[in-house]
Parts: structure tokens; sequence; C-alpha cells
């Protein structure tokens, strides 16, 4: 079989394919993220590239226009190498460098407001704790045996039902505790319902110990250097999950691992070095030794977590959808394949379902409607979009399939929330479109946020109609006819980072209230099924990356949010480490989110009649019955005719 | 440096070691066992060998007889390799090619009728257990997890507090629940007060689940597979510890252990071995599979348990005399190097102190003292010499440090009951000496049991004092002048295997009189420390090799065995391995041994004044006290003028 050199630019990078594989394999090979959301589908037409040198045979492809296919532009996985190639990845298809988290958002717009500060509810006690233990010297009358004598210093501290340990330790405790003088430093941690004396060490060692608490995200990976000592935050990391670059949602990775037979293990290998990259520069930040960290709490989507673990993915896609765990027992780093200190432990949250994963089990321990009285509503609208409802009695949950419009998926001029992205969009009084870009240079695209804001002021000054399509009658300037119709130019070209307009279409447009609309009609789902409306909903949290930088007003407008008094909604930022945060330092928070995980009952939308009824009702601006939105309807009235 | 080959006769092994090096040093790194008590002093006089060619150094040493010098006997640990040797180790210093097991030596005598059946008081619930799940397949209606589904089936049959298992089966579990049609086979296991998924495999294995119990003595290594589906015991096996070679007892393997760096490692591959032997013997003797046997329960003594594991000894030898541990956690099997299936648990009972290890501990579960109203006395007479004594409240043990007399050690013509030794000695109506040999062969020395019997017999019949010290007066003829004083002849070189007289003179008597002093004093010093004599004994157990084959009349006589009616008495035969076999078939025997190891009394005696005091008036026949023994008092009154 003939093998040709694909030579990747900027970088430089090169790798030898066969002939007849796509560029986006080639990609793949060379460890090159090139933007793909459909996973290789040729359904999104991300995975833009310029063909620079060679030949490549390509699928005709309506996802490129005429004068980009000019300019070289081929679609990585609708093209296929045959002969030597040189490419170039224009920045619209690169990873950013570093993606925008939740928290720092969450800081830049000052809008979090904790409903419950870490470490005040719950009782510091991490889940890996360190305990210093000067004993006294065995003598005739107190020779009980070395273990026995370190259990007996810990129980003299801590309460333990049943304790456990290993022959690593065992067969080095005779050694270390003669030789510290008696003063040695266990290292507990909690293990389903146990407590297990994870390491030893001579002298005292208590005041260095560390712990990580793990959002594994779909699109990100986010972690947070515990000082388990003080509880405070010693570090913050976070990278884009590289397992991005075979696919950018759930389903294209589940599609993915079940491929070929290696492609599981590569997912597993790319989530656990990113991890390993997070662990080694936070420690380094630190001026900490990795056996500092004794242990790992983690937080994910169902299928984020089956992949980190080496779980089984492909029954998570398969009806009746069921994950190989929802509850996964308390392991060792080292059988993840991350490095910590060698016997340190790895929790992973519990789930409630196979697309309600440990990363909502951490949103509602975040959040703290698990022990309200009042009812609760959560949104945590990320790659998926889930919804919780509930209080301290009961806890329903379920998935709203919302697709990735709100990371800006599936939309031609979509991008996530990084450098780049419009996050903001304005229509001042004088009908001026204004907007806010993350990061110092021009805007690339527009991220969930400013998509909010951009169809909620299209829609308030008569540039859009309640269906979400275009009026040229009235609202402000930007509408032109495009290839696939009529458009909106939110940035014109000579403003860009791509040198091309930023526009949205009705296309986009649909695509975008669909996701709306399902995330609403999740919500109004589980109330009805309950026998409540949303004015009964005492309180709405909103979390993730995308729920910190979101006009609530605007979200409300647009039929996103129900229409409920702005004092009630609350961001939570990336709750799914913050909840992973606080069960690192604290086993009664841990013991709570096994509770509300076994707590919560799953609802399966997919087969729910009353849902997809609902739903097309909710495909307008903000829905159909708009009688549900009497903000919005008063402030139409003062500003429409 | 010039190195010498030396080769080991019968069998031609060679080995080549280092000009200068010892003889027995040799022996060990060929892998040849040479007896050797002491383990290499030049005290013991046990590691004869005989020089057929080449040349030694040897110092002088008073235990070997002129004519023995002449005939080319040399002691193997006082003679250093000079050049090329051709040695010939003499059948006296050989290892019995299989230890005569209790268990066998109590069907031959028929006198071991088991105080408690195995299995009918506590309820068959084994250490391991397969549980076959026939599982419900999953619905859109009960949609829960594999791993939940597979534990709501486990808790449908067993209520398990806390469950746990790991990344090794849940990696398995999705594939192997769907290719079996969800049905499959659970191995639980019990680890501290936990339960463990131990492992898990397709189909119903139900049937095929098997288990090992293991007595890890200092001489032997005895062990039985139980089929863990009827409770039946498979097969059966012992061996001698190979341990042998470095040492006969506890206190030189520990001096052995400490002796360089890599002697302790070298013990516990001994014995690591030995196990993995009888394991493989058993299970291809059964027809089974190494993966069918799912648990190991172990007793023995501490030293024994400390070195199979890998867990330091040194300081069990100096005060205050510490094990590493006395309940060693459960760990799986393929930690401790003992290959059965790859999840296997071994769990090692609990001891009661340094010198009072799991091996009493499973005596004390065997006999069932430990639930009896009666106070009960338990003596476990092996290479040392325990005691224990008690009732279902409470229990004190104590170690006799009796020394190796019982087994032989320490005596010129005694030896351990295996195949050619004296285990009978009577004298006929007629004044003729009889004696009873293990096996076929002819005798090569005496055994414990023998001892007791003749010291008896011989005190009996006159021509031994209560001093211990022969009368040429009175009793049997056989006395004669031997190089150390007076001795007796028990069976002339004619009539042996190894072709010289076994004979018994008063420094042999000195050590063995010793011997029953300490452990009649030390059961005396328990009861006195409590408030009881001996007439408060309402049963008395007698464990180990040596108690069951002793004939207990004789064992009175010589002031072994307190005067109590014979009824009280019981044999309870190898007790540490019926212990392990119980806690193996029946969880509530397990967790009853860790409730006695818990509940008993640990008394050191090495610092006991009383203890020293009474010692020095046991050291007569049967006693200083001679009113303590009645019947004996009675009977020689009738004998003897």
């Amino acid at each position: 079989m003939k093998t040709c050199t694909v030579r990747f630019d900027p970088g430089g990078v090169e790798v030898r394919v066969a002939q007849g594989e796509t560029v986006l394999a080639a990609a793949q090979a060379a460890g090159i993220y090139v933007n793909s959301i459909c996973g290789g589908d040729g359904l999104c037409g991300k995975c833009r590239v310029i063909l620079r040198e060679g030949e490549v045979s390509s699928r005709p492809t309506a996802l490129l226009e005429r004068d980009e296919i000019r300019q070289g532009y081929i679609l990585a996985c609708e093209s296929r190498v045959l002969g030597n190639l040189h490419l170039e990845v224009p920045p619209e298809s690169r990873l950013a460098q570093q993606p925008a988290l939740a928290q720092e958002i969450a800081l830049r717009f000052g809008r979090v407001v904790p409903f419950r500060p870490e470490g005040r509810p719950y009782a510091f006690d991490p889940f890996t704790r360190k305990l210093f233990l000067p004993l006294p010297p065995p003598s005739l009358d107190d020779a009980v045996g070395d273990l026995e004598r370190v259990y007996r210093g810990i129980t003299s501290h801590v309460a333990v039902p049943a304790m456990q340990t290993g022959l690593f330790n065992l067969r080095r405790l005779a050694g270390m505790l003669r030789d510290s003088g008696w003063r040695l430093t266990a290292t507990l941690g909690q293990r389903g319902k146990t407590m297990e004396v994870v390491q030893l060490e001579a002298g005292d060692t208590s005041a260095r110990n560390f712990g990580v608490a793990l959002d594994v995200g779909t699109t990100t990976v986010v972690a947070n250097l515990v000082d388990l000592a003080s509880g405070e935050v010693a570090s913050r990391k976070g990278t884009y999950n590289s397992q991005i670059r075979y696919g950018e949602d759930v389903i294209t990775r589940i599609v993915y691992a079940g491929s070929e037979p290696a492609a599981a293990e590569r997912l597993r290998a790319c989530v656990v070095r990113d991890t390993n990259d997070l662990v080694s520069a936070m420690v380094q930040e630190s001026g900490i030794a990795l056996g500092d960290v004794t242990g790992i709490v983690a937080a994910g989507n169902t299928t984020m977590i089956h992949l980190l673990l080496g779980l089984e993915v492909a029954n998570i896609r398969r009806e009746p959808y069921i994950p190989a765990a929802t509850a996964v027992p308390v392991v060792r780093a080292a059988e993840v394949g991350v490095a910590i200190s060698g016997r340190g432990l790895f929790c992973c949250l519990p789930g409630a379902g196979p697309y309600v994963g440990s990363d909502i089990t951490a949103d509602v321990i975040s959040s703290g409607m698990n022990q309200s009285a009042e009812l609760s509503l959560l949104f945590d609208l990320g790659t998926n979009g889930e919804v919780v409802l509930g209080t301290a009695d009961w806890l329903v949950c379920c998935s709203a399939s919302a697709g990735p419009a709100f990371e800006g998926g599936g939309l031609k001029c979509g991008t996530r929330a990084a450098d780049g992205a419009i996050e903001r969009v304005a229509v001042t009084p004088y009908g001026t479109l204004t907007y806010k870009v993350i990061g110092s240079g021009k805007p690339g695209g527009i991220c969930g946020s400013g998509l909010i804001d951009l169809t909620a002021e299209l829609f308030r000054v008569g540039t859009l109609d309640k269906a979400g399509r275009f009026r040229r009658d009235g609202g402000v300037p930007g509408l032109r006819d495009g290839e696939d119709g009529p458009e909106f130019v939110v940035v014109p070209a000579e403003r860009t980072a791509t040198g091309r307009d930023i526009t949205v279409n009705e296309d986009d447009l649909a695509i975008f209230i669909r996701s709306k609309g399902a995330i609403y009609t999740a919500a109004d789902t589980m109330l009805s099924h309950l026998g409540f409306s949303f004015a009964d909903v005492q309180r709405v949290y909103l979390s993730g990356g995308f729920g910190t930088s979101v006009d609530i007003g605007n979200a409300v407008v647009i039929g996103l949010l129900p229409d409920l008094p702005r004092e009630r909604f609350q961001f939570i930022g990336n709750g799914s480490l913050a909840g992973a945060r606080m069960c690192l330092i604290s086993r009664e928070a841990l013991a709570e989110a096994e509770a509300a995980a076994a707590r919560m009952t799953y609802l399966e939308l997919s087969t729910d009649s009353r849902f997809m009824r609902d739903f097309t009702s909710s495909l307008f601006l903000p829905h159909t019955d708009i009688e549900r939105f009497p903000t919005v309807l008063r402030s139409l009235g003062k500003s429409a005719p």
C-alpha cells in the first residue's frame, strides 16, 4: 500500500499515512487538532483546512463557499489523501490555547455569588486526610503489634467503623516506626464504607497533603489543586479534552470508541494524559511533589468518566441506555493511570443515569438544592443540557439533548467560549450593534451567550420575527442575501480574525431555537409530571461555562429560561468542579453527593410523549404560548408596535 | 576468588561455591536439606555429613565421636570448603520424604474425637462464596447501571452492609453481562467489615468454588483443599517447611532473616514455594483449575505468618517482643505470591501475641473452648509450646518456651514424628523394652511421644530416679557408660537405620525435663494468676502433631500434663489446620476467631517471677511436690518398694 507524507502548518508536523486515508484521520494520527463537531460525518463543516500543495479527492460539499474553495479550503473529513500534502490549519479550525475556564469567566463578570460558600455548611474533613501520630513506644506492659498501635492511634482521633490497609504499608511499618522514633503520619482515605490507611510516612508530614478536584468535561478538563490541610485552592488549571480530535460530543466519542479495537484505549489515553498534564502543572506551580497529592475527586458526564476509567461506553448509546456503573467504586489513582502518590485514591462522584452524570450530582451539591425546602430548578448548559428539579426530599433529572449549539456547534460562525468569541451582543438605543470579545484579539466567531444576546436583541428590535425569520422591514441594518438565504452580518470581514464575515442565517437560528426549546421543554415537562408549573419554582441555578456569562433577561426573551423574577436566578459557575472540590474537602459532602445521586430519579425524555408534543410549541421566540412570558410580552408591547 | 565444586549424594546435586564457604551454606545453595537445629552455630550437632572426597577445614567439636570422625563425619556448619568436595548426607541428617501429618497420625491412632465436628455449630457460609445471578435484562423501565444491577442481584441473596469491587471487574462487566445473556457468577469475599466482589464469571460457575485451609508451621506446611460448594475436603497435602534448611526453630529463623539483606526474602520465597507446591498438587489431584480456588485461610505462629507475608520479624525476638501485626488484614493471594484465582483472597487468622499466633487462635476455635461455660485448658505442643486457659467469657494465653525437645531437637537421638521415628515405647511385664516405629522401616531416632513413654516407663520401673538420673540398681537392662556419662540404649546399632545405637543420656533427659517442666509450669502459673488450680479445669485439649500421639497416662507420670481424670482430656488433632478450615467454610467462625483473638490476653512468662520460681520445682519426675500427682504417687507406691 502506498503511503504519503502529510505536513501540517503551523508547526510543520509531518505524518505518513496510507493513500486514501482522510485528511482528518491524518491530522488525528499527527496529534493535530482540527475542529470536528460531527466526528467526521461531513455534516458540521468545521474541519476546514487549506490545501497548500498536493492532491486530494474531495466530495462535493455545500459547507464551503465557492470563494473559499478557490482559496484552497477543503473539509478534512471529506477529503482523501492522494499524494504528499502540505496543509494549513486556519485559526478558526484550531483549538484555542487555553479554554476560558468557567470560573475565570465568572470572576470577569463578577456575578457568581456562591449560594453556599464551600467548606462552611459541610464540616472540613477531607476525602484523604493526614493524621500525625506520635505513638508511645511499646513496652512489656503495652506490647500490642505495630499495626494495632497505629490503628489505636488513629481511632483515638477519628471514629472509624472499619479500617483496612495493604501489605505494601505493612511491610514497611516496623522499620518506619522505629526509624522515626514512633512518630509517623497516616493518610486515611474514604473507600466506600471503610477507611483505608492509604499510606504511612515517617515523621510529621500532615502539613503536606494535597488533593485534586477534577471536572472531566466533553470539551474541557479543569482541575483544582487543593491544600487539604487548609481547604484552600493552591492552583487551578484547565485544558481542552484532547479526545476532541476524535469528535466533539459524547455520541461521536462513543461511536469512535466502537469503531476499531484500539479506539477506546486511545480515548482513555487522551484524557488520562490531559489529567496528568494538569496535575503535574499544578504540582510544579505550587512547588510540591506528586507524592504530596493523596486523592482525587472527579466529576464528569457518564461517558467521560467511563472513557477515563476504561469502561465500555457502547451501551450508553443503545436503548435502554445502560452505563457500566452509575456509581463507580473508589480505586487507586494508579489503576486509572493518573500519577499522584503511589497509593493515592481516585473517587468518581456518582451519577444518576446514562445522560445525567456525576457532573450534575456535583452541581446539585454545589448549589445546595439537595438540602433546601424550596422547589429548585438547575440548568447545566454545556455540550449537552441537563436539568434537575427538586427539594431536600426528592430530585428528578433529565437530559435535554439540546445539542452543541450553546457551544457553537452546528452553526456556521458558532464557536466555543474561548479567546476570540463574541460573548455579548447589544443593540444600542441609537440602533448600533455592539459586541464584546473574549480576550484582546479580533473576533473569530460567536459563542452561546453571544447568540442568546444576538437573537434576543434582533427579536426585540424587530429584525427577527417570533418564528426566527428575518424581517426586511425593521430593526438594525446588516441583513443581506447569502448563499443559503437571508443572513445577518454580525461583524464584517475586515474586523474579524479570520478575514471572513461573521454571519448568522435562518438555518443557524433554527438550530439554536431547537436547542433552547429542548431545554425549556425539558424543565417544563418535569414540572408538569410532578404537578408543578414554573411559578412554583423558588430558585433557578445556572451551571456550566455557558451558565456564568449568559444574560438572564435575554435568555428569558428567547424563551430559554422561564420568565421568573430575576432574584430567583443564581449562577453557580462550574458547579461540577465546585461540587467535586466540596467532596474532596468534606466527607460529609461526599456522603451527601452519594445520597443525592441515589435519590435522583432519571426521566428519559426521548420516549416521553408529553415532551415531544410540547417541544414543538417551544420552537418560537419566546414560545407559541407567549402568555408564559408576561414580562417579554409587556416589553414587546412597549418597544414594538 | 577461587570457587570449588561441591557434590552432594544421594542425588548427585552439584553446586559451585567460593573457597572458604561452609559446607552448610553450600548445601543451602544447592537446595539440599541438612538437619540444622541451631541454624549453623555449631551447637546442635545435627548437621552431620560424610566427607567422601576432598578437603575441608573443620573446627574441633565434641559433638562427633572419635569413631565417627574416623568414618569421615563432619559437621556441615563447622567445616569450610577448601577444594572440590564429594559429600554424602546420611539418612539421619536428611529430611524424611513426607512429614507424618497430625491428621494421619490421628487416624492411625483412632483417638481424635472432634469435640465440635466442623460445619455443624457454625453456619455454612464460606469466606469466599460464589453466587449465581440470573439477572433480568435492562429495559427503559429498569435502566440501572450494570454494576448496580449486579449489586442488586447480590443484595437480594445476601445482606451486605458495604460492598466494593475493583476496576478489573468493572472493565469487563458490560461485555460479560451481555455475552452471557445476563447470567453470571459473582465471587464474594469477606474483607474486614466489607464484602468484596472478588471476581465475576460468565454463566453459572457456582459449583466450582474451592478454598485452601493452610497451616504454616515452623516444621511443616499442611493444607486442605476444600470444596466450598459442599464444605467437603477434596484433598490434603503436607510438606516440610523448606525454611528448615536455614534453622529449625522460630528463633534461628529470625536470626537468619536478619543475617544479610537477602535472607528474609529467601525465607519468604521458601514458604511461598512450599505453599504453591501444595496448592498445585491438591488442585491437580482434584482435577480442578487454580482459577477455581478463590480464597485461602491460613493459620500459623506469628513468625511464620510474618515470614510468609514478608513482614519484619526482628522485633518479635527483641524485648518487648512486638510483631508488625497481630491481626493481618485480608490481602490478595497474588500479593502474597500464592497462585490461585487472579483476584483470590488470602486471610491470615489473627493471633494474640508475639509467641501466640493464629495457629493457637485456630486451636481455640477448633476446640470450641471459646464458647464453653466450662473452664478449659489447651496445650499446643509443637516446636514451641503454647497454653490457653479460659471460658466463653475470657481467655488467657502464654508461650511456654519449651524448646524443640518434643520435636526431637537438642537431643542426640531425638527426631521428628516422621518415618523411622520411635513414637511409642513400653516395658512389658516381663521387663522387656518394646517400641513402635512410624512407617515400615528401621528406627532412626526417637520422637517426642516416644521420649515421654521412654521416660515414664524407665521412671516407673526404677531405671530413672525422680531427678532424671539413671539408677544402676533397678529396672530394665540397657544401661551403659557412654562418652558423656551413663546412657540407656533404646535400640542397638544392628537394628537401626543409621547403623548407630539409639541412646538417651542424662543430658538428653535434662533437656527433656526442662521442656515438660516449662509447659506444666506455664499452665500452672496462668491458673494461679487467675485464682484457679488444675482441679478447677473441666476440659484439657491437646493439639498439634505431637498432641495426637502422646500417651496421656505417661505424660502425667512425667509431670507434663496435670493429674486429672482421663475423661477430661481431649485430642483435637491439628487444631491449627482444623480451625483455619472452619473459618474457610464459615464466616461466622471467622468472626468468632477474630473475637477470640481480640479477647485473648497474652501473658509474658519470661518476666514473670512466679513462673521462674515454680519452674525450678517442676524439674523433677513428676514434680518436687508429688502430692500434685496423686495417681502417680499411688501407682509408684504399688510398683516400687
